[in-house]
């Protein structure tokens, strides 16, 4: 059985290596690569997979749930320049899917083991990226 | 090959335990556990898996399984009470997790056994369950 | 300048006036009349119309119209039975129609007079209202 | 890691078979055999399965992704009718079961062997089928 | 008071004018213009602006307009070709601002001189018109 | 009759008033005013009033709007930050209510003045404006 919460943050940021020159980070990340950032609306789906609880009926408390993803991730990221704020991207391009890496093991240090992950990340309506771990 | 086919159906519930005390009841189901019963629009996401017929061009008839879908779940749970009106839930607290297990419980038993199932169920927009069977 | 900030609440409720017959009530109101309720997702807009503060550039700050939506309507409809949990509806029928007229009042009475209110009330995915005051 | 893009494509279509009578299309295709067909608004998501490149942090380019899917697909599909312009249902009876088998065909030809495909594809809101190969 | 009711209809068309040539219908429709039709799945929104019944508390039984937009609307239009099939068209481009408006001519013909209407229609996610009349 | 076409820019932004205190800009902005920027997906609604051409059937070709909105909209804020990039706000704080003003004002350029232009600007799904010019 498998619960999913939902939450969103908005942020900005930017693609790009420090160690390419301007021309191959125009190349590769076109103009996701603007010098002066832009930014998205992301939603987030977490998704637990797991059994019931015989006694709740649930596999997990949704309120619970919404609550270590408000403490790890969106009070973490909402608001945020991901480059520069948030030292989980110093050294990580924050693209979606490393992104939806950094929730993943965010959320994964903070659930039983007993419960399997998985993240979808929504970056803009058309493009998304589902992460289940290694 | 994988089909959907999409229904809704709106229903009063309560989460509680007639065995528990008030406060616990409160503590573990908060707001759900409302005496006077709340509400949902549940969306329901029915999901067939199985080989296309070559004769058809289809996994199965959407058509005949909105039928099915109609008269064992939307018959049965919309504009109701799932604790007063339902027997299925006269035991069974109706989270998320317990009624796609219902709904697949009540499908599984109409389809061919050339096919499987799985059920997705909104609660809410940001709530949603996946039930494949066990 | 329009602005608008949406909210969800979820209840249950129950269309009937007791002065009728069960004949009428279920001609009249059809499965919205289940004796032990039925419930939805109800979705509400709120929309402003005012002029633009030149100072802030806000017609009114949304995190301010959030705070006065969760008191005045989310608290006191969230996860509750319309018909038997709410005064409001003590001699008021449920209808989406009355809902949104109930929560225009209730905003109302916490805005200054110098904006324009209107409702948008989503009872399901099909069936919607607005209401904009007499 | 699987990442998705989305694309649209509005076309014309009708289901039936000329090997079969008026009575037994009308039966089995119902008003999808419409002789002067019909039509609707694809809704498709194209999702790759692979490693992250360490380089770019992206599984796949998505505005490279786009590119292919607009030059194998859109421009293939969108605002025709499948069954006279298209010579790839010019045997194959345009359900969305095959719709999405020709699109993961035509796909797979141009992605790299180290990508895992499926297809989702959207035929009405509540008609989807999922598509990830033999 | 304003309710709205939707529906949703999925048929064929095609864009032009038999008396211009094929350069000029192509420059003016584009591929709207594709000779063998293309299609949409169209959503129409209802909108009725009325006085609250006060016996019923409803603007107008949603239940009654859903009866009299299938049979007016959907029966006519759904899974057709709308250039052939439907005499409607006959001599007018079936465009969305013109579909609308046989809409609401086909429906304010049946709705009490009471109530105000207008038309929503979606022929895309991107492509929307309003009419409300002239 | 009135028409609408959508489009999508994602760009970062930060509200504050340079003539005002940290303390100032916190009270009044919240965590919009971070100082490095956050962003945003902006869904914008480009709605059209005006005369059905009698010669196309259409209010105004959707596609030419498409390209006036591109060219004078897309191109301008998509990717960049408003704050930085665009002299549009240099002394004007980008609220959601500034940008739709702005995007009315380069579009209401390029218009024909028989027709009427109201913009529907999307920040988040919670928080929506309108401006309908002056």
């Amino acid at each position: 059985m498998k619960v999913c919460r939902k939450a969103n943050f908005n942020a900005a940021h930017r693609l790009y290596r420090p160690d390419w020159s301007d021309e191959k980070n125009n190349e590769v990340f076109g103009k996701c690569n603007n010098y002066n950032f832009h930014g998205h609306n992301y939603k987030l789906e977490v998704w637990i997979d797991g059994p019931i609880d015989p006694e709740t009926g649930y596999v997990i408390d949704l309120k619970i749930l919404k609550g270590i993803i408000k403490e790890e991730v969106i009070e973490r990221f909402d608001h945020r320049n991901l480059n520069i704020d948030c030292p989980e991207f110093k050294n990580l391009i924050p693209t979606a899917e490393h992104i939806s890496m950094v929730c993943y093991n965010l959320l994964r240090a903070k659930l039983d083991s007993k419960y399997d992950l998985s993240i979808k990340l929504w970056e803009t309506e058309n493009n998304v990226v589902v992460y289940e771990g290694v």
